[in-house]
């Protein structure tokens, strides 16, 4: 049965593992009243995600199990703006995507998702009350702090395009529009977020509060190149892929500032052990269905033998030492940074662990046609179709001068490459 | 009757004075095929108009009187940013009374205003077909190039406002969605008329034709204030007001070039008494209805014993020399340039024809309590209500935060105060 838990504990449970809190006091004061604060999180659903989304969605079940109403945006208006090239139906499918990873993802954590809700920019960022509040800001706001607004997330190029200096105000706006107490992200959104507490204001609506996540590096370690598919994880990465990934991941011995692994298994694997270990003890938190219903193996990433208050077990053959306990990631980052722990040990346990997460997912999008369908249909083969390339850059030619048939620009043919600058989605890989 | 003229004909119509054409050929092959170009041009309704509106309103006689269809646009949205301490029930106030100026005007000089539509910009700049092309265009545009392309309209402070960044996309996206042929405005547009010509295309629409008045300087001469009510000539001033304006405008003798009186003769008073002229001579173009009803006086600005030819007649007391015919405006220039026309005749020339023109203006407005009421409510007096001033800078407390109301800001109180940088209407005086 499930526990009551307090405000306080709830605030916890809210707040925990991040790295900043700006309003926290807002929170507490809606959770005195025994209310559920209502948070959103916004994503572009630009490219493929990867097993980092699983950064911010571990945070975000933290928010689902303290009674927190989520609401997800899947920016799909950003995401189109920011890859022209690809026409508004790609983004769609690409939507749904990250809808079908998204729900699977809570399904394998075994996270009640009635009080998380998907949403899409399309839905309400084309309304007449929307544009007129843009229209607003833009009357209000000045360059120089919607440039300073987006210095984290927006590329900082000499030919800088005005969309680049519209998404903090609409990032801003989207906070009212979506009913939150606080936004979620990155705190690489500090400063839009720090912006949006100072706009929507004066435009009479209510600051909201906002909680940051740390920064996670990539997998490979230092700097993350997308044109490098061995630094990310897909979800749907066969269990010898991801093998051969961590295998190649950039871990040196006694180096825990740039280690994606490290990080990983903090921001992921041991919170997750963790909420795997306190379920198992009967400890469901506010929601009695958590846990009820779960996708896959919920062992905690600990060995049988571990003792009472393990978070994470390294694996290790007798003649090496046995295996390694841990009570918490700050023991096995000390162990990692004295060399006490060897990278091709902690890599094993990793992937392990992420092969386990892995599993469901891959089972669930094996038992899906439509599912199936869609992941086709968002990431066509770039090489089966490739006479259509050429036409990326070729616009219809203009109308003739009549004009009054409005109608939209249709930029030819999709292109299943990466795109850039996803302004909304959190940074971690 | 009217006379069928040729198309060469009613593209001289269109094109005579104008500064420069861009795309004409666009026009002339419209013509060629015996359709009516379509054309637009924009009004931001933030102050009160003045009798500068004149001259763009001649120039739109000549275009109606060709046959083009024009559309003009209100734009309220513009006015409302431009100001947003006036909310927008006192722009809507303005609309109106522009609108009663514009069809008093046309109706004052015999043009048929069949072929003119009025819109507001709210009627389509907020709907989601085109916010989603203002965003797009948004991710095509650059700061660079939108920053040069309003440079001339939009004021160049450090502390630079987005929306300024906004205006030329805008204003090309009116183009496209007022269904315009050309687009009309003083040569002060010409970098946001390029800018449209280079980025409609790129949204797959149509590139259009644009057509430029000469800039016409303020009454007062040189630099216009807007602090000085002199500089400016209100439609309804009686006509004691004006011949105080006049008589305080600034006109040096032999100076051509700051003089405001000249310059309102060429571009106003000559092509209307011109228009006069042919109509007295059953010319009247292109369509029969003009001419049929008219407000007023249509007498042309000259002299009963005038000879053939005459487009202008400085009137002159025998004993200083007797009248001045003028054929053109040049000959006028050059006897005011070698000093044989003295300011005090010029300025009363100028003053008579300025009242004869208001005259039939005033006595609508007088002969219409609807308009009356509009007036009062778009020009409140600043001082009857003074302890409204001091809500101006207020804004409503945010409300509680839940968000899911949407409800526009209401920033209150009007001010009757002129607002600034009016993005679209023309600059002349």
């Amino acid at each position: 049965m499930a526990e009551i838990i307090s405000p306080a504990e709830r605030f916890d449970l809210i707040t925990r593992r991040l790295q900043e809190v700006l309003g926290g006091e807002s929170i507490k004061a809606i959770l005195e009243q025994g209310k559920n604060p209502k948070c959103y999180w916004g994503s572009a659903p630009t490219g493929r995600p990867h097993i980092g989304y699983f950064v911010p969605l571990t945070k975000i079940a933290d928010f689902l199990r303290a009674g927190v109403e989520v609401t997800v945006l899947f920016a799909d208006i950003h995401a189109f703006l920011d890859n022209l090239k690809a026409p508004l139906e790609l983004v769609e499918h690409r939507t749904k995507y990250y809808e079908y990873i998204l729900i699977t993802v809570f399904k394998s954590l075994g996270i009640p998702t009635n009080k998380l809700r998907l949403i899409r920019g399309s839905s309400y960022q084309l309304t007449k009350e929307y544009n007129l509040d843009n229209y607003k800001l833009c009357a209000i706001v000045t360059e120089h702090d919607a440039k300073k607004a987006g210095a984290e997330v927006v590329k900082q190029v000499d030919n800088a395009l005005l969309s680049g200096l519209l998404y903090p105000g609409l990032q801003a706006l989207d906070e009212q529009y979506l009913g939150c107490d606080f936004q979620f992200g990155g705190v690489d959104q500090r400063k839009i977020f720090v912006f949006a507490e100072e706009y929507l204001p004066k435009l009479g609506y209510a600051k909201r509060a906002h909680l940051m996540n740390p920064m996670v590096p990539g997998l490979a370690g230092g700097k993350m190149s997308s044109s490098d598919p061995n630094s990310k994880i897909d979800f749907l990465d066969p269990p010898e892929v991801v093998k051969n990934k961590i295998k190649k991941a950039f871990c040196e011995e006694g180096n825990i500032t740039e280690n994606g692994l490290l990080a990983f298994a903090k921001a992921v694997l041991i919170p997750i052990s963790e909420l795997r270990i306190e379920r198992a003890k009967g400890n469901t938190v506010a929601d009695e269905q958590e846990g009820a219903v779960a996708l896959g193996e919920q062992k905690p990433f600990i060995g049988e033998d571990a003792p009472e208050g393990t978070v994470f077990t390294i694996h290790r053959d007798p003649k090496f030492g046995g295996p390694s306990h841990y009570r918490s990631y700050d023991e096995m980052e000390k162990d990692f940074a004295e060399k006490k722990l060897h990278p091709g040990d902690l890599k094993v346990a990793v992937r392990d662990a992420i092969n386990s997460l892995l599993d469901p997912i891959r089972t669930a999008f094996e038992g899906n046609e439509e599912w199936q369908k869609i992941e086709k249909l968002a990431y066509p083969d770039p090489n089966a179709k490739s006479d259509k390339k050429k036409k990326v850059k070729v616009y219809h030619p203009p109308p003739p001068g009549k004009g009054k048939n409005v109608k939209p620009a249709d930029p030819a043919a999709a292109d299943a490459g990466e795109p850039e600058g996803a302004p909304a989605e959190p940074s971690a890989s």
